[in-house]
């Protein structure tokens, strides 16, 4: 039976169950795309790799306490989540400076930011997703400032969580991308997906770049640097 | 007796009083700069212009409770204020939506934003003066967060008194930019000036712009409408 496809995005498909009204099939791309969609290139086997990844972040969130979208894996390159509308905010947590803001901010490469940085970016290709403040936010979306307090707030637990997850498996956590929905009820929950694609993760020992900055950068191999991720991960979880 | 050159910045010469080692003097340059420098040109009596409407303006706040760093008008170019280190923040108050941030968020002009936008860049010419989140804010300067939070109550304050003075004169306070500083006892102020190179002003009747705007956009004489602004204010203070 075909599922409705209610949204393709630029790494998702993302389908209406047919079992369920509030729950979405997330199904993931080979396609990888970097700089607002101007470099792309389809890697066969990204989206299980991602798949697989963020399924096992998310299962090891739950462990720790904090919810999110996610139900279950359905299949290598699909998982089931709840039916949330996204929130067009990226929130961006950093514990390294790297990528756009030392540019942006004159900040040197590799300097920590102890505590770590959150920022807000406004979901909206067109305008090459703005940096915003917390007062454009609430201007632009239709959340409460007690939620967007709330957000930042779940974006700093996940940024403990996620550290410790990756620390044990030799990775140091940079930097990473959320994504929030809001769902029937009206309750606001982690959405989008955990991965190489939306974390900047470096070998502790080696300080290799084991994400999409291989990609970005022309580096390395996106395929080889996913797997060991995902291997690492699943030795551990 | 020649002062001490401290500074030249784009629009101001800020030398050390010779009386008072708290005090400096700030010398209205008759330059006018848009576009982060790339426009410029002179204009006769600008200069006397910006030092006569902000030392209006200056005294205006103090009666209604606001302190800044303005002492006293020493002539007609010049005035006397109180020593301090600039901290590297444009604050800026948005009660209309027209400029960069129409393009940089999608937001239509004219949009009034109710409560009035707060905004913060970071004073740095080689990075085009980057918008900048609070964070940012605390982790690029010396302030702390405490003090950002007064700047930010401060900066809303000046926009309630401003629009005031301005409504008195059939002129409508649009957005404007204010910077603080640090004075030798530590506590922040009000500093830099308030002038029609630093505020957007639309005629209340006609929407005609007298501010900056007609030079940025070469839509009208500088001096005419600054002259506007400075004749109504000296009538109504």
């Amino acid at each position: 039976m075909e599922l409705e496809l209610l949204y393709e995005g630029k790494a998702k498909k993302v389908y209406q169950s047919d079992t369920n009204e509030n729950h979405l099939i997330l199904s993931y791309k080979n396609d990888a795309t970097a700089f607002n969609g101007e470099k792309k290139a389809q890697f066969t086997g990204k989206g299980r790799l991602n798949n697989e990844i963020s399924s096992l972040l998310f299962k090891a969130l739950e462990e720790k306490g904090i919810q999110s979208h996610f139900i279950k894996r359905l299949d290598s390159v699909t998982q089931m989540v709840q039916k949330t509308d996204i929130i067009p905010l990226e929130v961006v947590i950093r514990n390294i400076a790297t990528g756009s803001i030392t540019k942006r901010l004159g900040i040197q490469e590799k300097t920590p930011f102890e505590p770590a940085l959150t920022e807000l970016f406004y979901k909206d290709d067109s305008l090459g997703d703005p940096l915003i403040n917390d007062e454009h936010a609430l201007f632009l979306t239709d959340i409460t400032e007690e939620e967007l307090n709330s957000i930042k707030q779940k974006a700093r637990q996940v940024n403990l969580a996620l550290t410790d997850i990756f620390a044990a498996i030799g990775v140091r956590l940079v930097d990473f991308k959320l994504e929030f929905g809001r769902n029937k009820e009206g309750e606001i929950l982690l959405s989008d997906e955990i991965s190489p694609d939306t974390c900047r993760l470096w070998d502790m020992e080696t300080n290799e770049k084991l994400d999409k900055d291989v990609f970005r950068q022309g580096t390395g191999d996106l395929i080889t640097v996913y797997e060991e991720i995902l291997n690492r991960l699943e030795d551990q979880l």
